[in-house]
């Protein structure tokens, strides 16, 4: 999933993210809190009518957001404290104000709030932590069950009307069927599989047809719980059981890429799907370079997010079937041929490594633009080469 | 003409700018030299091949670049001396290596070096400027006569060969006939009338069919002349018919946008153009806003450029069919209607003011991508305006 933390990829049109085939985007709750803020977004018909995307959205909590602010957060029982990374002004997430918030939001996917435990923590940290989380996932459903339908898009009143495009582009509001997503239950393993509402696939595809959520309906957001449990191998099962017994049509794997090694991480990412259940989407928060998302997905999780790719590319830094670039370099200022030859995306179709290196030496907003689109493409296309290996019933890929 | 000053058009990808309908652009010469230098560029088959652009191009001389730098510059007969405003490193443009850079760079249509004088002048001071340009005209013209065939896109073994895209996307360099533009002598306004490449016509338009040069070739630039003479109608005048005599395919104005009141510019524009030949593109430098574009093409004026429409957009400046639009105001904070309803753009048709308003407070990469694509669309659909009024045969048009 690109990350496009304040309702924007940055730097790439949505229609361009279209054609890169993305089929769902994250946006950060934090920041959209703070702006332009969940009121706005609403009133816009949610981040689907805000932005101008059809396709599917996922929201996080905040709370991963928030627990990096450190010194500015305090966490208690009843939620966390934090101060503004803009203005410096108090604020305050409980689990029913990040509902709140996330259903104000309205992406399709949201999440509970959660505490991501630091690296390193002894095992009653971690405990503890785990613990709060538990209670936090609990109250999150219940105020989601509560106020699920104050989804802004199932308000037909509130829904962008003015413009014609805008209703075409997010569905039709008064339909009570706007953007929600779809799981393929029938396959041996179950991978998200999001609507794509562009326009070659809405002539073949009935709009409505898709958009059934795994809750039954498809007019309310589907609400993840989130594991955590630190390092432990025991608490991450416990956390894994419990946050089952709630009961969510989804469950991510978080506290994790917090600084421990990667050995470590793979370690708990692999005990921990063994107790997460098969049918339902299993989520890993918060990675990875290529390598890591196609290990990943070996082991049987089904969505990522991560902002490598996009900050990767601000600085420089492209994933290339050949391995990585520092298009910086002054190896390149005259390299004539494509960024990555084995790569159909726009950017390696018609610009050369040298004019990319000029770009970015140059300090050219295109540079960012384009070094963007084809990380994206990259990784859009190592989750594409994962995706059709699973359709063979190969059991291990590669990259 | 959309000001691509180091080889980019700030933010907008170039298969955006065909689809804007862009059919040439500007460079500047003077930052092309300093980043990333002639003979990169050259080597890459110049600046189409470097940039992979297949429509037309216009280096200025560096001349008006290099008379802003004020303190870092100094004059003598034999050209100018400068700093860079990167290093400070210390560079000598004469007109002959203005000419040679250019021919380098390999653009379509490429600038005699020129003093651009400074206003207010006196007399002696505007002749004095206004006769050291015509001497440093007939030393550009001596040069380029002598170098024309140097141009990179002549030479085919220097042409980019490793990529097939590269070589389909600036035409066959083997040809010889390689971008260049064409003029339309048979209507009563001579419009600039460029090669599109763009797929859409390929098929339809033999390549090579629309590429005769005014001089009568397709295989060398076209060097244009450059009208000066401060604010005085009598220099204007004999720059002009002096300008003419020295004999170039087609004539600038410069020297103005200099600081003088508009009513000044105006004045001097119309009577200078009553000097320069019908039959020849006429090319007024470095205007202006979408009212005094207009208002120009009626005097007679055939091409303009200007950084506005791409420079306001990137300060939240946009220009509407109902006027400017501010967009960092707080009153389009929610507001869902199109940035211009009257505007048949990928931005207008797909975003809110709402969402653009939020793209720029938050200092998003994508506010500038968004509005750039916009104010060029203005532009260019001002000019396509022109360019139908004029077909019509209409003498005066507004806009």
């Amino acid at each position: 999933m690109p990350v496009g933390t304040l309702a924007s990829v940055k730097g790439v049109p949505q229609d361009t993210l279209e054609e890169l085939g993305a089929q769902i985007i994250l946006g950060n709750s934090y920041h959209l809190y703070l702006r332009p803020g969940v009121e706005t977004v609403r009133r816009m018909g949610g981040l689907h009518g805000f932005m101008s995307w059809s396709r599917a959205i996922l929201t996080d909590s905040g709370g991963f957001q928030v627990f990096s602010l450190n010194e500015l957060r305090k966490v208690t029982e009843e939620g966390v404290t934090f101060r503004s990374h803009l203005d410096g002004s108090a604020h305050f997430f409980s689990p029913e104000s990040a509902m709140e918030a996330q259903i104000g939001l309205g992406a399709d996917i949201i999440m509970a709030l959660d505490e991501c435990t630091e690296y390193p923590a002894d095992h009653d940290r971690a405990r503890g932590s785990m613990e709060l989380t538990l209670r936090w996932a609990e109250r999150s459903k219940k105020y989601f069950e509560e106020h699920k339908n104050e989804v802004p898009w199932r308000v037909s009143s509130q829904a962008p009307t003015s413009r014609a495009q805008t209703a075409r582009e997010v569905g039709n509001p008064a339909s009570g069927c706007v953007p929600g997503e779809s799981w393929d239950l029938a396959g041996k393993k179950q991978v998200p599989r999001f609507p794509r509402n562009d326009n070659e696939e809405s002539e073949n595809e009935p709009r409505t047809g898709n958009r059934q959520l795994a809750t039954g309906g498809c007019s309310t957001q589907s609400l993840f719980g989130i594991v955590q449990g630190g390092m432990d191998r025991g608490l991450r099962k416990e956390s894994a059981e419990r946050t089952i017994e709630i009961g969510f049509p989804g469950y991510a794997i978080g506290g994790l890429s917090v600084g421990e090694p990667r050995a470590l991480t793979r370690e708990i990412v692999e005990s921990t799907l063994e107790h997460l259940p098969a049918d339902k989407p299993r989520y890993l928060m918060g990675v990875g370079t290529p390598e890591e998302i196609v290990e990943y997905a070996s082991l049987g999780v089904d969505m990522m997010d991560c902002v490598l790719p996009t900050r990767a590319a601000r600085h420089g830094l492209l994933f290339t079937s050949e391995g990585q670039v520092s298009i910086k370099q002054a190896r390149y200022a005259q390299d004539q041929g494509p960024l990555d030859p084995n790569c159909a995306c726009r950017v390696c179709q018609r610009y050369s490594r040298a004019y990319l290196r000029h770009l970015y030496a140059s300090n050219e907003v295109l540079a960012q633009v384009l070094n963007t689109i084809h990380n994206l493409s990259f990784y859009l296309d190592t989750m594409r080469r994962v995706r059709h290996s699973i359709s063979l019933g190969e059991v291990r890929f590669s990259s």
